[in-house]
């Protein structure tokens, strides 16, 4: 943990629209307040869960202007930009720090075949205006455009602000990423979670995963952090309750909104979800399967 | 060929940038001066070749009302739609409206997994509201999303004004969607051209290239399109002229930025390309073949 | 359940090799008893966690004929037949059948492009000599050449000797092709068994997973066969005390080979693991993940 | 060019079959006399266009053996090495020696996640017990397995007999590679040839392409070859002709055995070809195409 600064668990928040297409400010409100009242540690945002790719810039920035809005200062906000150009990402950075989010997380763009220099070098010129702390969305398994671990600590050398990580990727790799860079990056593990008792021991600060099971996972990480022979077993208790439920949620992106999304409205207390097109469409069984896997699941309090 | 209202060939628009990273006006209005010159019998805009991926929507509708103002009617546009939602398309299908476009080609949306269905309504949601004709953009080879024949069919049969496609593939693929989808669409094929004499033998109306050789590729449909036997001999030994140039410069899509964008800026008798990050360099090696393939065309000239 | 004669699960045995490289007969035979003694109701052979794409067809059939041996029939054998044509399919076939197999399940050849109906066509050609019921190993999801539900109900049809499947994928899609080949097809499903409770209720008549866990994979498909509601309690107990390993295990076939190959040498009292190169080598952390997860799972006797 | 030793054009034969799948040996040899009478410097044997990925071992040295004898010394013979196992590649180098072969070529093992180095080991445990000079196919761009030019440099520092390269790829990665490994490798450019001028001029040493057009390639190689103004003029005057007819052929693997190896069996004036399943089929329109870009070329002979 080279700064310990932020951690612990970051929701990356679903963007629920309404009847029309529009973002749903009430519903989006709705989720905050639940993520925060269950313990939340921070909140993210415009991740793939949260449909960054369904999204112009200007809608983009009305989910960053609502959230932190709606947040007004309770938690950290963590700011995804996935941006396709320097000077983009540059002003969504901006746009970020205006909005007083705590720390943003750049995405590669998305082009192929570059050399891993250049790829360095366009972080780097966003890095180099960015006034918040600077993280980077690496996923060397899922993604087609990644940085090596040799990659990351040369970004790091020349652009100390960017120490923070969301690392994708099997846990061994992750474990890798961490020893290999030397300390240099705070890491948020992602994959939902759904190894998150072990990415902890291999040194993650933290982890980024939906929402749907935020009241659990904010219990399981503070009984990990506990450091006590009982936290740990109870870490792992917890874990091995939802992960059936993360398992099934997460067989793909689209996947995880039709069947996640759907599950986290309904812990919220919210009508219909109104999926952006085009979508994979819920079937009875997969909805039964959902049910059952979150039965245990209390409906989520908006305050504490 | 239903409907034969468009044809021939429309190169895809590079876009060129100026120094600190915006659009660079002048060198877009010498491209297109130059390919209306050249013979083309309209122009694409915001392809791959076009750089689409590396711009936000708001970049996209500056280089789509500027390309309209510097085309002022002297041919017809065809708007390429990329944007990732059916709302952000069917606005972007109105600003191309209002600056006059003739055509709009759908991209589909980077949404994997949903069934056919759903990719048919998003796109027909799209054209329910366009006043003008619409195409896909289809290609079962390289893209991730992408319609089958029968699909296609359902579209058309669904949205008659969906009676154009962009055809992209091997020109067999191409000759069967022709034949499956019975005469629906009025296909211009893609490649850069590479197949372009068997793929207007195979019922293509037209084709959008890179603009690098459009001179030459104008020449090779006015030819093809004689309907001669010295016409079509003509058109073939055009072909066979310019595709080790077509070839090489096609080896992927930032391959073709790096050194196709750079061989045109050279025909356009424009100074340094400024890549837009990241970007593939080129080599001294490569540059030389570019020269070498391209040395028997000569600069574009602005007026004919 | 279309038929009913074969069901529960059959553990895909790993080959385990000798210090030189070849087939450790000795290994094999003690991972064959300790399976049996652990309730396995068949043995499944030649699948990716069998390292199939390791080895040529001579190492395949000694695999088969010692396995085979082995069992002495004591329990049912599925043999995966990966071998890469017609003739070769259909002549391993005859060995499996010479060997005992009770089915054989047909993996698609490695040929990308053609026709669904070349493939049903291919497989067909083989059924058509098969003596014992013939299985298609079918992954949608992570295979590049595979059947639609249309087309397995198509091979069905015009060969009713195949009706068993080994369908990989999510439980969703799992379910999908259930219902919509209409009962065709007795259904056993892999990913592991990562959801195996659910994949039972969709349908399933049992599962092919590792060999990891077959003591505990055993016990909570018997659980859930009881029908009753204590007995699916304890199904879902049992997995979701395993599940954290299973997914550790199965983030990748080599990821497979270098952990999970290894935890079942240690479960089964054997020596050090041999890999067949190139390998994934364990790291001390990976390792001691294993090794946490697993801590509970006793050493498996090899018989009863 | 580090050695010098071969060069020139070594056609990758077709594996023609007879009516009942066996190996035809009658045309093999046919095409094997044709080649040679049309120059061939040499004769490649079991690349994917030979199908090796639809023949087990047993055919693959039936193959081997057969063209080996066919060839009886008249010019070199490169044996592609796809066995998947170290065990199974040192087998298969011994017969190819036994068979006279004069170098191998090594194909990377099915085997994707392993480290760089894991696969430098392999291919050098086989290289280590080789007689004859080693080549390894390298393809980073189509490939899942490859090695890095930096990794190459290892493997040629830590086994000098390995010191030929099969480099597929664009000439700019061809050219890269060259220059980076320093001279360590003599290698020969594949894609069918498509850019066989700027790969000589990159500093290949041959070419191995589809048999399709062997006569116009070697013809092609000595104009090259002769080193002058008007040699290489003439080269690629012949590179013009044929590109449109080699750029057909290669739109995927399945594509060409559909095209290329009818199209190569009319020249050989050999009778039906009957194709190993599963298998694309050729339409009326590929047909014509095929006929129409290769109408210019003669039937070829057996004898000069």
């Amino acid at each position: 943990m080279a700064h310990g600064k932020f951690h612990g668990i970051y929701p990356m928040l679903y963007t629920f629209f309404d009847a029309v297409g529009g973002l749903d400010r009430a519903a989006m409100r709705r989720q905050v307040d639940a993520c925060i009242a269950a313990g939340a540690h921070g909140i993210a945002i415009l991740g793939i869960v949260g449909e960054f790719n369904k999204m112009d810039v200007i809608e983009r920035l009305a989910v960053l202007n609502g959230v932190a809005e709606d947040i007004g200062g309770r938690v950290p906000l963590a700011v995804t930009v996935p941006e396709p150009s320097v000077a983009g990402q540059i002003a969504f950075v901006k746009a970020a720090e205006a909005a007083k989010a705590a720390w943003v997380i750049l995405q590669p763009p998305p082009v192929k075949g570059a050399a891993e220099s250049e790829l360095v070098r366009f972080f780097g010129a966003v890095a180099e205006t960015a006034q918040v702390p600077v993280a980077i969305q690496n996923n060397p398994v899922n993604l087609d455009v990644w940085l090596s671990n040799a990659g990351l600590k040369t970004l790091n050398r020349n652009h100390p602000n960017v120490w923070l990580l969301k690392g994708e990727g099997p846990v061994t790799a992750v474990q890798r990423t961490i020893e290999e860079t030397e300390g240099a990056y705070d890491v948020f593990c992602g994959l939902a979670g759904k190894e998150m008792p072990m990415s902890l021991r291999a040194g993650c600060v933290g982890c980024v995963p939906a929402p749907d099971c935020i009241d659990l996972q904010v219990r399981l990480y503070e009984a990990m952090r506990a450091g006590t022979p009982a936290g740990e077993a109870e870490a792992e208790r917890i874990h091995r309750e939802i992960l059936p439920l993360l398992h099934f949620m997460t067989h793909s992106p689209e996947h995880m909104l039709c069947y996640g999304k759907r599950f986290m409205a309904k812990r919220l207390g919210l009508g219909e979800v109104h999926p952006r097109q085009p979508a994979i469409l819920p079937t009875a069984f997969g909805t039964m399967v959902a049910d059952r896997l979150g039965a245990a699941l209390p409906a989520l309090a908006d305050e504490i």
